[in-house]
């Protein structure tokens, strides 16, 4: 990367609850992350998204100019894993909210790192 | 995902102090990581790697049945941004072991966060 600083917010969504019947759509899910990534102001570069069969879980990422979205999902379970990485301007929280906002999971679970060095010390080098 | 419970470890780990020419080959760091998911016990299910340019910072992913590993660099500031989430049996220790080992940092910052649902909760349904 150098588009941007190495620093950026890291967070790890658990969400549960949801309809099995969004969990199930690989094209569905891609463009959700998509569309997530750009209400994020973030510029995809690249992706791999993968269906485990008919019914049965997605797993995809988009590699973002700033760095990463992933979910996987379980639709036997409702449960879907999402992280949001993002460096620079890009603001992981609306591409977070975009995202539950499609799925609509009972219940969220969230934690959030902050990755890389001091914007401060990299800024004074 | 369905070929194993929604459950696992997700591992977000900075490392920093590390050579820049470790950091620009997007070749060696694809290799690094599928060899870190071998390592591990995991299975590669699709991936993608993107360069920034030359000796510009590489950006990739490798996503596994067991969910995935990525790695964003920035070998300006010797610094690269590793996560590690995986399920079922996978060692997602020996994978940050393993690319540790060959990028030789010289300052390893490591979060830990349990994902997905209480095992013995899904095991009792």
């Amino acid at each position: 990367m150098s588009a941007f600083l190495p620093h950026g917010r890291h967070l790890l969504v658990d969400l549960h609850g949801i309809a099995a019947v969004r969990l199930t759509d690989t094209a569905a899910i891609e463009a959700l992350l998509r569309e997530a990534a750009r209400v994020a102001g973030s510029t995809p570069v690249g992706g791999h998204f993968h269906t485990f069969g008919p019914g049965l879980g997605v797993t995809g990422v988009l590699l973002l100019q700033e760095s990463h979205i992933s979910i996987h999902t379980w639709p036997e379970h409702g449960f879907a894993a999402l992280d949001v990485f993002m460096c620079g301007s890009a603001r992981a929280e609306r591409a977070v909210a975009h995202i539950e906002a499609a799925l609509k999971p009972g219940e969220t679970r969230r934690i959030e790192a902050r990755r890389g060095l001091d914007p401060a010390a990299v800024l004074a080098r």
